[in-house]
């Protein structure tokens, strides 16, 4: 008889449904027993609803009394929770002696628990969902095939973005929130770094949606770009010293970028000050705040002056979508312009029960094979189902699952790396992903002149 | 016998200077034994030398044992430490019973500290420096005589300014540095907002620099102001509900918050990014990075053609004095924009020994006195000595010198607050400073008629 392994899922929010989902219908033949721990009753119900091998757990993550007692019962640990957490797990786990994954950054804290974790002869791997995991885990593949076949890569283009699919795209702004909604709001802030023909390029936040720019995505050509914050950094941890150019953006429909600018200059995605007013302000109200102080013409009007643009401009359509001239309160006074855009915006741009998103990845390599400039073009398209099983809860979602499946399989026994960067890792994931219909389609362009390609004209 | 008081100085460094000279030269008189601690040996040194009153203690103000033993052995604490420090010893002084003072914003945490220790019999207040401090005394004291008059006040402004005196005044930007140069770097972020005309008005960072308009300060019609982030606050804090227009502002020499405003567009004040380049660095070669690829033309006309100004433009000849055109380098890699500018201001506005400094500060409050329209502007100018006496050490030490002065004499015990707006505490220190040669000159004007008056045109 088999040993039955306990597994433990931190965290039921929209991004678990796929992982818990899977882990439902494989744990009966694979010998599992999983636990779904959430703060929210409802949440967990929703989610392991079907599933008689799933079990709920109600928990107060700060409480480490009941941390301890939870994770002390389970072999394995998935946290789905918002990462500012994953440390207070990550350290019960280095401490009980049990394993644990999540979709998330690893930062410096991480890293290091990881690295004692390892010494424990526990796995420990962050980064192992869609961005940052399924980038990184397809990308190093063609950079490792490239570099096999003894080519020079000469520069290193990726892109991804969680959009929404044309049969839902039902607003000017051809947007909805798939993901966390702060981390919309506060995209691009800091200073953007990228390399191009050789040379720094720095962007301020301030410039940085002006210079989007538009590419086609499996040949459909609707789609923008703009510079992820550190691109730079990618160049050791891909192994990609001297390439002349790099950069990883962010993927938008055509449109949106501009109109977020708009946005920044309005000043609605600040996040440290609150505004302090004593009466309930209307985004009228705030809106004008920003705008030259004259009653006697519209906030459309001074709006569409200030931003240097005409009023028949598709973005004055974006913002009046919005309803940021209108009457509607801002809500409870005292917070910030980010709160405020964040409320709304979690209003206006909010997936329906039957809307389908869409996530889209493409990465875009440049190298040299025996004198000749070729470019391979490896782009993914996933579509969601609905609100609940959504594209991006497939593509955090499985990777975990199947890295966890793995790993209790005995496969990942030799991983020396807190990030999915090794090929023994990262390979029978992308395998796994490719059995369930998620595949990058792949293009090799052969290039005329032998100058380096710039992506951005 | 008098009982010694024994006062303890936390912090040596430049803005303390005039305390620890005033406390040295009244110590005998006043039978006080003063200790003057700080991390570093020399500043010590420096400050005490010449004073056989001052005791010096080198400590490390992180080490709790040092602290206890020190505070353990005081009556009375000044603390000069950054700010992000007061906590530490605030809460040694509170456990220990001992009185504490500071030059510093009264944040939540401090002022619930302050509570608790005047639970116990304690002194404890904040914001007794110049600004917050001289500001708050001196224009409570003209709100309060003009409402003990029965009269409405309809406006106020309050401009103040650290700046460097027209004899010193020997570069393009008229300006030095004579305090915090990291607050120097990060003024104005966040949404700034004051209130005009009795409408709620907001400026983004980006857009500040822009808005400083000119003004004349005690008659010399040299200087601009923009606005500080938030003056919204005041109405409370001053009492002044319902006010239509207020606003707090920072003075400069006409010229600077142009050259400001392209040092932002340029990037240079992000603090958050690290720039992650593995060779050394140019400025002309980060200031390229932001500036459009084109290594055929310099760095100087790229960025003029950025900002959007002629080459000939005064701001062109302050951004190249600075030497961001130049092949000086940035110093050492992998610091951010912020870190880069901080470190090139404090040699390129450095204040050089026998440089005096200029402190200016005006109140303009617009009230309605039987009907006729009103206008008090009360004006102080006060000039340092050289680099060491500046006039920021006077008017950050003075008041601070004053209050532990007046509070050994017994006169502070009633204090309920945690900043100095009651009469009986700010009065006396007013006076006391006006002895020292530091007054307010007021000016009476009449408007005639009876709108409300803006002060932005």
């Amino acid at each position: 008889m088999r040993y039955m392994k306990k597994i433990l899922v931190f965290g039921a929010g929209r991004s678990a449904t796929t992982l818990i989902r899977y882990l439902g219908d494989h744990a009966r033949t694979e010998n599992w027993q999983v636990t779904v721990a959430d703060a929210s009753p409802d949440l967990i119900q929703q989610k392991i609803q079907g599933f008689d091998a799933l079990e709920g757990m109600e928990i107060n993550v700060h409480s480490a009394k009941q941390r301890t007692a939870l994770i002390g019962r389970h072999d394995f640990v998935i946290s789905m929770l918002p990462w500012t957490l994953h440390t207070l797990v990550a350290n019960d786990c280095l401490r009980l002696g049990k394993h644990l994954i999540t979709a998330s950054y690893v930062n410096a804290e991480m890293n290091a628990l990881a690295v004692k974790a390892r010494k424990k002869g526990l796995f420990f791997m962050g980064e192992l969902g869609l961005d940052p995991g399924l980038d990184h885990m397809s990308a190093l593949r063609l950079i490792r095939q490239i570099k096999q076949k003894g080519c020079t890569i000469t520069s290193f283009h990726s892109y991804a973005g969680g959009l929404v699919a044309p049969t839902s795209d039902t607003n000017p702004w051809h947007y909805k929130i798939t993901w966390n909604p702060r981390n919309i709001i506060l995209a691009g802030q800091g200073t953007i770094q990228f390399r191009d023909q050789g040379a720094l390029r720095l962007t301020t936040y301030y410039d940085l949606f002006k210079t989007a720019f538009p590419i086609a995505i499996h040949g459909k050509d609707r789609y923008e770009v703009y510079p992820n914050r550190d691109s730079l950094k990618y160049i050791s941890l891909y192994e990609l010293t001297g390439i002349p150019s790099i950069m990883r953006g962010t993927v938008r429909i055509r449109g949106f970028s501009r109109a977020w600018d708009a946005i920044i200059k309005l000043g609605l995605t600040e996040s440290q000050t609150p505004i302090g007013v004593e009466e309930p302000l209307t985004w009228a109200q705030l809106i004008r705040g920003f705008l030259p102080l004259d009653p006697t013409r519209s906030v459309r009007s001074l709006c569409a002056e200030m931003l240097g643009i005409a009023e028949s401009d598709p973005v004055m359509d974006q913002l009046e979508w919005l309803g940021i001239f209108s009457d509607r309160s801002v809500g409870d006074i005292g917070l910030t312009p980010a709160d405020y855009l964040q409320n709304l915006l979690e209003d206006r741009w909010k997936l329906e029960p039957e809307d389908r998103d869409l996530v889209v990845m493409e990465h875009r390599i440049h190298y040299q094979e025996h004198g000749h400039n070729k470019e391979i073009r490896s782009s993914l398209e996933h579509e969601g189902t609905n609100q609940d099983k959504t594209a991006m809860a497939d593509l955090v979602g499985l990777p975990l699952a199947h890295a966890t499946r793995l790993f209790l399989d005995g496969k990942f026994d030799k991983a020396q790396m807190s990030v999915p960067f090794e090929a023994f890792v990262a390979d029978p994931i992308l395998d796994a992903l490719a059995g369930d219909g998620i595949h990058f389609h792949e293009q090799i362009i052969e290039h005329g002149d032998s100058s380096f390609h710039s992506i951005i004209s």
